[in-house]
Formats: structure tokens, C-alpha cells, sequence
């Protein structure tokens, strides 16, 4: 066959749909990935499915998010998930052994398979030629159980990379001037397929920093080609067997067409408090810093660190500046410190933390109120650091360096210059010290199936979920603005996320970044709306933000777009996601505006278009959705799981 | 001169009093040291006071409690203490740079002098020959402007060690024995001062264990000689030049002689949740542990890590462990670093954490409900490591390690004679990898004194303190066992700490553990009194313990005996802590109970007999107190702040 990359990806697993933009195809899901803020309410979900076995090639649950422990919480989930794990055949990377998107590549990602995960940044496996996506938890419970992925064929985006990066300039630089251009819903319903021979100077793991960070554009997923990079690290990680070339046809057509000359990119940074906020470093050198944290699944390889180290190296970081370290797995970490690169960053005034996302997901590393953070994380929305109001800045592991040792943002360039420093040569060991014991194989089927999962006090039942009535008459109790994060709806940090198995004690933290009475209003009120901007819910793949305000009453959302995942999250549980056919019609509602939705039931089954009524304003205006058939049989049911359970009963 | 270590020490700095045991006397201090959890308090006290700048020759303020940084208040402490110790001219060992009493020891410890802390594990640096006491703040603070330190003159106690300590028992299975023949209160009122000829086979850091643990047995302080192995500590420390040595003449005599011969010594464990409860692991052998830690102030030394990095190097541990490791300092982490030690615990598949005390004081790694928790820690107070009802263990490094691998409670003697391993041998660097860098000394006088310390939104006032009324009639709102830690009063822990700083948040916590409402019932009730047992007010020096119900009213506490730190801090702070003449006297008050105290003032100036009448009953009952004339004015002013205020007017 012929195409591109991941038009092949997607023929290959083709198993129901034509593969034409926009319409619903699923596909066959090989591999999964779970994490643990998401993966115990999915280890639930499994439950509710009935399931005996994980029907996939490779499952594999990570505990990479809820690591610090304040209390008892966090390790009751640890325990749950590992047992849960064992029952149903998955694999269980154990507490601190490394985030999940780079130890996945590492360990288990191998060409041309697809992987579901629920963690948005589950697209990072692009880089090995996977077609990786990220969804809902319920979702990837569905492809656990052996059944196919839905999601509307996007469009393939193709970038074709010439050119060389300069000194000073990497990876992370060349996702930002992405986002420079395009912003965060610049890649909706689209696939980033890299090509070109700019491709030959990028490593796998230059390759996952950027296709970890095409989620921030809304990006379905990214794709790479499985070339001489792939093969080279593979076989750095005892796994050459496990290579497969895949490369797009010589007469391959993208629906839509990019350029980016490596050459021309500067080093970059995303300002306060989007990553679509992009501008060169420069434009904001001389900002004081007080805090500088390298790590997370956006910059998460040896090269990360060692270019860090290499620059801080006999040096010493300001003052007044907090430069913390975050190592992304348990081998890049042996090998850092083989390396040296732990001694030299420690030297330089490094805080050294555990192996896990820590900061990037709010847990723990909360800047203080008032100063600027600067990170490689691949996200900066509001308040998700845990700090109120924070001001955290994105860059890369060169950039954050030169930060670090001034006290302000600073061009690595202009750093080098002053220092005469060369960019740093690097040395990586020809063989990383591959170790694979801290993920735990399954115990075989029959062993597996007599094992109880272990359930502490803060492991909830998944909420009952009733069907769409035919009439709604309530309330609108949040007007929000645009491109509200699913951070915002329902937050990580070191708060909320020991209830991410909890969804009663989870409920009281739904949208209390934007109003802090929301969940005892809504609790009061019962059956509501919200009503929202364009690009709803994008960021985290976390279904928490549909399950908890629908928990709370929340039946019916009206936006002017919406984010991809957080749509099939809303679907799967039962809220009926709408948009404005006029943008201007959602001008007039506000806090407390009471709308009225009559005849539901029957329009949606229909297609009909359905008609809103403004009780207060006495007036009517159109809706439309975007829901294909199998989501409009779940929202009616109230959600995937009573689906099924109606279906088969 | 002629007599022991401890009183040479104390009389080269007598400035006021006779050294006669339980005489008060006031000695000068020649060092402090202030951490973060407690020192933010400091820091307004020295404010209150007045100070200029630091009259010691060397006050230091560490960072090593609040770490974690769920939400921007740790942040806002670190920039606090770092300008506020710009400010007052004390030296400022930066976040993650160590635990105060290890990193003291080899940057700033000097055989001969005095230290006074903020930290009831102070007594550690008794190890190099110093007279080392862990105080309220308050007190450090009047160290600080160059007061006297005011203590009652405590026994010496003298321990003989004779022969040596066999394979695979260490320093902690040491002090393990002396609370297994003493418990937690057998120290109280001496100062534990160790001589023999088993002394020559510990090194430094293995005294550091034991004289930290010093503070478990409720001793004052402890002391050693400063002989060899102190100047081969401060040789490898690059400060040769600070050593002289100090010994007791052969013909001291100690108030009380105690016998250890090393050579009997074998591997024990605290059992949950006393560090008192001391039984070998031989006979808790088996038991399931989910957790083990290695690391705190109680085994903080390189060979500790060392000596567990040989027993699980090439080796896995269980499936159902977390294996968690937490350096002391920077120092030690780059030397383990180097050693090799770093990367043989994290393949054997240990979880390794930034720099500081982290579980020790509750600031994550709590383990899961219901499960074991093996820990090298100085203790195990019920609920201080963050789960309710949590099941803490303490033992040495060798038999952490030793249980690490098995999954259960494990004599290293056993496992070595199973696995055929012999007790390793353990090379450490000849020089430590010194690193000054990030303690930073204080800017000179003039340009300290226009600092102005950054007080973020959390950093509150101090209280103000209102004089002891001359009737107090009121009821009693708690009634307690014996032996309650300051960490039942006021807790340590992810969700406290943060809230040091700030009084009034900070008093929500108050008795939680024993009593979830006490904090509103002792709003609604203000003026209000506690009863309690002996030995109250065991552990951590924290004033917060004698602050924070002093701001919910408690104006009395009636108990059997108190802590020594503890009882220094109610009088600080103005509570007026009584003893009953007769212990059956406590048996007829409960709850609720009315008592009534009158002509209190008059009573107290002129050292009468206290009656305590129970207006419920109708009866009286006789009390008394262990006030010096120094603390009877604190209590009637309402503290000592107030004292010095009135005085100065």
C-alpha cells in the first residue's frame, strides 16, 4: 500500500470506518498505558466491564503521578493498582520507576503498533513510528478488554523538517516555534506527521520532546518515521529485535502542508499561562527567576540532563534561585549518575527529587506566590503548578540552564557568549543500563483471576449514572471563557489527586479554580449547565473533569468547540456536549440563566437539531453537536458503561 | 580543671548558677542552629526582641523540613528565612542542602563549644565533643542576641563501653539498647556522657546516632570525647585546624554509672509506636513490612547508605516493598554518588528522594493503612508519619536492608548465614566531597541591617500574650495518657507544616490526633485547662506545641511530669504547667470537669503552695511546680516576650 505514515498506521488497524477526515473509524489497539491519577478509576472501570483478561499485546499500568505521599492515600492506590494489575493480566511499573511516556518507549514501544493510553501526552510514542493516542480512562478500559478505538479520522498534518538545529537550540525549541505558529488548538482533529530530511539530526529521543508536546496544539497524536533513530535506540536498549522500518511513500500526500527550516529556530519560551504563548528567549531575557526545574515527559532523555549539567558544570546557580531536578526513569537516572551528570548538577546546587512527573502535575515544587518558574514541562496552565496566580514559564533543558545560573531567563546563546562556553559535546553510554525489574510481569491467567484487588478506604465505586432525561429545565451555573483546561475543571496537585479514586471526595474540587463555590452550588442545585469558550477541556486526558461535575449535576454542556478528548470523556459519561451555532448566542447567558431542552430523547436519536429555549429571555436559539451515532446510544443511556450493561442484559 | 566531658563543657561556659544538679544555671552559646520548621518563628522572635545582629560566633538557619512543596507556602517560608537570616547575619544553608544536625556536624561543629537548637535532635553534634541542646525557639532566639541559655543542671550520666560491636550490628542497635533497658523517659534530667574503651571502635558518625537518639530517652543532651576519631572526621572535612581534643581526667566520677559491653549488642527493633519499645528483631522476625526507609538525622551517615547499597547490591527488593532512600546532605549524596553506593541501591529497585527529613517528620512517604513501615528514624510516635493509626518500626540500616529484600522483618545475621554473605567492608573516600557553596554566609552588618525580610501571606505575627490572671475557674477539655509527644499536640506532616508560620491556621491543628475537635471546642470555651500524665510533651522541641493551645486558651496544664524542652516553652509562652503532690489526685477529673485556681499571682511570686479546688466535686487537692524564679515572672507577664517588654519599659 501507499500513503503516509500514518495513514499506513491507521489501514493497518483499521477494524471498522473508512479512514476519510472527520469520519468515526476504529481501530485495533495493540498496546495500552495507563498511569495511576487515571488508572485506578480505569482498573474500576474494568471491573464494571466484566473483564477476565487484558485482551491486548502489552498493558501496562505505571505509578508515575501520585508519588509524595502526604498521607495514607497515595500508597493505598499503589496497592490497589498493583494488585488490580496482577488481576487482570497487566503489567505494573512500580512507584518511582519512571514516568510513563519515556519508560514506555524504553521498555515496550516498538514501530508500527498502536498504543492507548490515558495520559494526553500518551502521543509521545509517535516517536518510535507507534500510532499512540491519548484518551479517557474508559476508553482505554474498552481497548484493555480487547475492543477497537473510536475517534474521527483526522486529518494528516505533514511537517517536513530541512535543515540543521543551531548550538544551543534543540528539540524543545522546534514543538515551541510549532505552538509560536499555531497556538494550543492549532493541531484539533489533525495528525503531526514529521518528514523530511531535517529528520536525520533528531534522535528518538529528540523526536518523543516533540511529539510528547503536540497534545499542547489539541493534536490527535504525532507520527514519526521508524528510521535509522528508531533502530540506533532500540538497539541502545537491548531491543534491536524489536525494529520495524516505516517510512511514508516517496509520492505520499498530506491534507495539509508545513515547512520549518531547523536552521532558523531560536531558542524560545512560552510565557504565563499557556504553552500556545510562545516568544524567543530572548524577547524576555532579564525576567528574575526564582524557581528552575528540569524533568517531566517533555524533556525527559539522558541528553536532557547531561546538556544541563554540561552547562552548569563548575558552576554555581544564583542565589536566590531553587534549581530543581526531577530524573524521568530509573535507568536514565543509573546512567546520569554513570555519567557524572548527578554529581555535576548537585555540585552546581541541584535539588535531586525521586524519578516521577512531581511538579509538572502540581505534586509538590509550588513556586512561591509572586515569582517566575521557569520549567521543561510541557505544560503552564493556570494555577496547576498548586501555586494560586502562578507565573510559570516553558523552555528548554538549555535555556533553563543558563536561567538557572543567573537568576533570570536567559538566552543559552548570549550565556555562551559571555562565558565563552562551546555547546557541550555529549557522551552517552552505547548501551543504557537497561533494567527491567521494577516492571512486574502478570502472573499467569488462573493465578490472576483468584487474586482479590486490594480496595483501602479512598478506593470509591464508580457513581451510578442515570439516562438522559427528555427534558432539561435548569440552571447555567458557570459562563467560562476559552480553552479551559480539564486542569481547571477537575485540578491535579498535591491536594486533590490522593481522591483520583475517590469521585464523591474528588467532586468538591470540580472547577474551584474558577469558582470556589461551584461544588456546593452545583451539590444544591442539582441538575445544571456550564456553559464555555472554544476549545473546552484541553490539556489532561483525566476523565475526572466529566465524571465529577456530572456526579454533581452537570447534565449538559454548551461550548463553542471542544477539546478531543475531553468530548469522548463527556460522551462516555453521559453529558451531552453541545455547541453554539451562532457564537453570538451565547451572549446573553449568563450565571443563572435558566435553559430548557425539550424533546432530547427523540431529536437526538433522530439527527433532528435541537432547539434551546431562554426561559428568562424568552427565546430560542440552535445547537448542534458533533456526537457520531455510538456516542448519541451512550448519551442517552447515560453514559458507555449503562450502555453496555442495557445492551447486554 | 579536673571532671568529665560534659562538665568541663559546662563550666568553660557558666555564666550564672553553680553546676549542681537540678540548681538552674545559665550557660553562654557559642552556636545555634535553627531550622525551617521551627525557625520562621525564630525569625519573628528575633524580630520581637529587637535584635541588631547575631551575637554568636556562628548562627546557622537550615532548610530541610519543608520541602515538598504542595502549594506556594514552603516557597514562602524558604524566601522568609533566607532574607530574614540575611537580615539578623546568619549563615543560610539553602533548601535541599541537608538535615541540619549531619550537615552542622561537618561544616560547623567544633569540639569544646556550645550549641544551642531549635530542634530536639540537636544534641547530635555531642558527637564531636560539643554541648549540644535542642530548645524552643524562643530560647535559640535569646542565644542568638547573646543571652545565657537557662537550664536546670542535669546528672551525668556515665555509659563505660567495653569491647566491640560484632558483624552486622551498628551504632543504632546501640542507642536501640540503652531505650530497651531505659525507655523514653529514662534519660530525663541527664546528660548521657559516654567514655571506655569501646569507643575507640565508632566513628564520628556512628556517635551522631547515638547522640541523636539521646533526645528518645528524654536525656538532656549527650556528650563524647573529642578524641581521634573526631579529629579524623574534621581531617576529611577539610577543617583539621577546628579539632582539639577533650577528654575527662581519669579521676571524674559521673552521678550515675551504667555498663555496655559492644560485644553483646545485637540487631533491635522499636516496635509501633514508641521508640521505647525495644524488643530484638529476632522476635518480630516475619512480620510483613510494605516499606522500609533508610536516611534522617538518626542514621545520616555516608557508611549508613553504604553498608545498605552492599547488603542489596546485585539483588532485588520484594515485590511489596517500597524501598525509599533519603540522603542527608549534598555532601553525602555526591560522595555515594561517587562510591557507587547510589547506583547499587536504585538498581536493587530503591525509590531515591531530594535531601532532607521528609518521612521522618511526616512530609510525605506515608505508607498505606494497616500496613508495616521499617524505618532508620529517630522515632515512631503514633500518626508523625501521616497515616492515622500507622504501624512505624525503627532499626539500623543493616536490618532495613536486610528486610528491604525479604519483605519482612528481617535479622541481617539470619539473611547474611541464608545468603552467605559476609558483613561488607566499606570503603569511604578518604576526603568528603566538601561543598561549601550553598550555605551562604550573611552580607556584612551594614547592608544586612536594610534587609527587609520577604513575609509572604502565610507569614503571620506572632500572638499577643496577656499576664496570668490571678483566678482562673475553668473547665478541664482533655484528659491524657502519659507520654504524649509534642507531635500529638501539635503535628508535623505534609498538612500542618506548611503552617508554621502562621499561627492561626496553624492552631486548627492542635490536639487533632487525640481529639479532632478540640480546636472548636476550646474557641467556643477560651480560658480552659488539660490534664495529662508523665513525661508530657515528649519529642520535638517545637514551641508550636505550647503556642498553639496557649492561643485557644489553655492557660494550665496539669500533669504527672513534663519533657524538659516542652516545660521551657510552656513557661516561654506563658502557660503555667503544674505537677500533681499526688498522683491519685488526677484520678476523679474528666472532661469537663470545673477547677478553680485563686490568688495564683501571689502565690506563685512568693513560691507558696498551690490548691487546686474542684468546684464540681468540692474538693481541693494540692499541686506544685518546678519553676525557677526566672520562669515564675515569664508565666505572670504571659511569656517571656512580654517579660522582656515590661522590663525594657
Amino acid at each position: 500500500m501507499s500513503g503516509t505514515v500514518a495513514e499506513k498506521l491507521i489501514a493497518d488497524h483499521l477494524v471498522d470506518g473508512e479512514a476519510t477526515p472527520g469520519a468515526e473509524i476504529g481501530i485495533r489497539v495493540d498496546q495500552t498505558l495507563t498511569q495511576d491519577a487515571t488508572g485506578t478509576l480505569v482498573m474500576q472501570e474494568l471491573a464494571a466491564l466484566g473483564l477476565d483478561r487484558a485482551r491486548t499485546e502489552r498493558s501496562v499500568q505505571y505509578v508515575d503521578h501520585n508519588l509524595l505521599q502526604a498521607d495514607e492515600r497515595n500508597a493505598e492506590d499503589h496497592e490497589f493498582l498493583r494488585t488490580a494489575a496482577q488481576r487482570f493480566g497487566l503489567w505494573y511499573s512500580r512507584p518511582g520507576n519512571g514516568v510513563s511516556h519515556p519508560t514506555h518507549m524504553q521498555r515496550f514501544g516498538i514501530p508500527g503498533k498502536t498504543l492507548a493510553g490515558s495520559d494526553s501526552h500518551t502521543c509521545a510514542a509517535g516517536s518510535l513510528g507507534m500510532l499512540a493516542i491519548g484518551v479517557g480512562g474508559l476508553d482505554v478500559a474498552r481497548a484493555i478488554a480487547g475492543e477497537p478505538l473510536y475517534l474521527r479520522m483526522p486529518q494528516i498534518w505533514g511537517v517536513e523538517l530541512t535543515g540543521e538545529l543551531p548550538p544551543w537550540v534543540s528539540a524543545k525549541d522546534v514543538i515551541l516555534e510549532l505552538l509560536r505558529r499555531h497556538g494550543v488548538a492549532g493541531g484539533v482533529h489533525r495528525i503531526i506527521e514529521y518528514h523530511g530530511p531535517g529528520l536525520a539530526g533528531l534522535t528518538a529521543m529528540d523526536r518523543h520532546v516533540m511529539a510528547n508536546m503536540g497534545a499542547e496544539l489539541g493534536a490527535t497524536t504525532t507520527v514519526f518515521p521508524a528510521d535509522d533513530a528508531v533502530r540506533e535506540f532500540l538497539r541502545a536498549e537491548d531491543r534491536a529485535d524489536d525494529f520495524v522500518a516505516i517510512a511514508a511513500d516517496p509520492d505520499a500526500r498530506y491534507d495539509l502542508d508545513e515547512q520549518l527550516d531547523l536552521s532558523t529556530v531560536e531558542p524560545l519560551v512560552a510565557r504565563p499561562s499557556s504553552p500556545g504563548d510562545v516568544v524567543p528567549v530572548r524577547a524576555a531575557a532579564g525576567t528574575p527567576v526564582g524557581q528552575v526545574v528540569l524533568g517531566s515527559s517533555a524533556n525527559p532523555g539522558l541528553r536532557d540532563y547531561a546538556v544541563a549539567g554540561a552547562i552548569v558544570s563548575g558552576r554555581r546557580i544564583a542565589e536566590s534561585v531553587s534549581f530543581d531536578v526531577n530524573p524521568t526513569s530509573r535507568e536514565i537516572l543509573v546512567d546520569l549518575t554513570r555519567m557524572g551528570v548527578v554529581a555535576r548538577l548537585i555540585q552546581a546546587g541541584a535539588r535531586l527529587h525521586q524519578t516521577g512527573c512531581l511538579g509538572c502535575i502540581g505534586m509538590g515544587q509550588a513556586p512561591a506566590a509572586g515569582t517566575n518558574s521557569l520549567r521543561t514541562f510541557p505544560r503552564n496552565f493556570p494555577g496547576r503548578s498548586g501555586t494560586p496566580d502562578d507565573q510559570v514559564w516553558l523552555c528548554s533543558p538549555e535555556t533553563a540552564a543558563a536561567s538557572a545560573l543567573t537568576g533570570t531567563i536567559t538566552d543559552p546563546r548570549e550565556l555562551a557568549d559571555r562565558l565563552g562556553l562551546a555547546y557541550p559535546e555529549l557522551h552517552p553510554p552505547a548501551h543504557a543500563s537497561v533494567d527491567t525489574g521494577m516492571v512486574v510481569a502478570p502472573p499467569p491467567r488462573e493465578q490472576a483471576l483468584a487474586i482479590e484487588p486490594v480496595r483501602g478506604p479512598n478506593i470509591s465505586e464508580l457513581p451510578e449514572l442515570d439516562p438522559l432525561p427528555d427534558t432539561i429545565e435548569a440552571p447555567v451555573l458557570l459562563v467560562l471563557g476559552d480553552d479551559v483546561s480539564t486542569d481547571e475543571v477537575s485540578p491535579a496537585g498535591a491536594a486533590a489527586l490522593p481522591y483520583r479514586s475517590n469521585i464523591p471526595k474528588l467532586a468538591d474540587f470540580t472547577f474551584t479554580r474558577l469558582d470556589p463555590d461551584y461544588p456546593s452550588r452545583a451539590r444544591e442545585t442539582g441538575t445544571h449547565l456550564v456553559v464555555a469558550g472554544a476549545n473546552y477541556g484541553q490539556g489532561s486526558s483525566r476523565e475526572h473533569a466529566a465524571i465529577t461535575p456530572r456526579y454533581l449535576g452537570m447534565r449538559v454542556v454548551l461550548a463553542r468547540s471542544y477539546a478531543r478528548i475531553h468530548a469522548q470523556n463527556l460522551a462516555n459519561f453521559g453529558v451531552l456536549a453541545l455547541e453554539f451555532a451562532e457564537p453570538d448566542d451565547a451572549a446573553g447567558i449568563r450565571v443563572g440563566t435558566t435553559l430548557r431542552l425539550t424533546g432530547l430523547r427523540d431529536a437526538l436519536a433522530a439527527g433532528d437539531p435541537l432547539t434551546v429555549h431562554d426561559v428568562d429571555a424568552d427565546a430560542d436559539f440552535t445547537v448542534r453537536h458533533r456526537l457520531s451515532d455510538r456516542q448519541v446510544r451512550m448519551v442517552l443511556a447515560g453514559g458507555l458503561i449503562p450502555l453496555l450493561r442495557n445492551e447486554s442484559s
